[in-house]
């Protein structure tokens, strides 16, 4: 699936949600879901990390949509190819 | 893009340094940038909501990849074209 279509898949399905509770109500959600995310992965459960990795990307994708973010061009603006802090690939970065 | 392209991507660009944290450390990098994007967002700043959103993205693409898990898979298990809370879509969840 593009990155785009998951975009279009997210606008149709929480737009309307997440325009009336607004940005910063919406990035409590993720960060719910990151935390979430985060108890999956100190228990080292494989079945909710999946679960809760799609949830943290669906309310990124949520947030893009309501910042008329295009997340595959911001992604690619950040990272052409490269890592952004030592321009190579694959990455020397130490930490 | 694809999904399975970004991944690919991060996985070429990371996935060694990624496994040598390991997925607690990883985790800890995320939870970094979903910070710098709730102050990006609290601040109403779109150029930095944009290259955080990136950042995050980044990020669960990085966990995806350590996990062994297909982001669009996980994403598509989760939410099959309907809201998983209320199966409708649009979603009619009011929260």
């Amino acid at each position: 699936m593009e990155i785009s279509k998951f975009q279009k898949l997210m606008y149709e399905l929480y737009a309307h949600n997440d325009k009336r509770r607004g940005g910063k109500a919406t990035m409590l959600w993720l960060v719910e879901e990151v935390g979430e995310l985060a108890e999956a992965i100190r228990r080292e459960e494989p079945e909710n990390i999946e679960e809760e990795l799609a949830d943290c990307f669906a309310w990124i994708g949520a947030l893009a949509n309501l910042y008329g973010i295009d997340l595959e061009e911001a992604f690619l603006k950040k990272y052409p190819g490269v890592c952004p802090t030592c321009s190579q690939k694959p990455c020397i970065c130490t930490d």
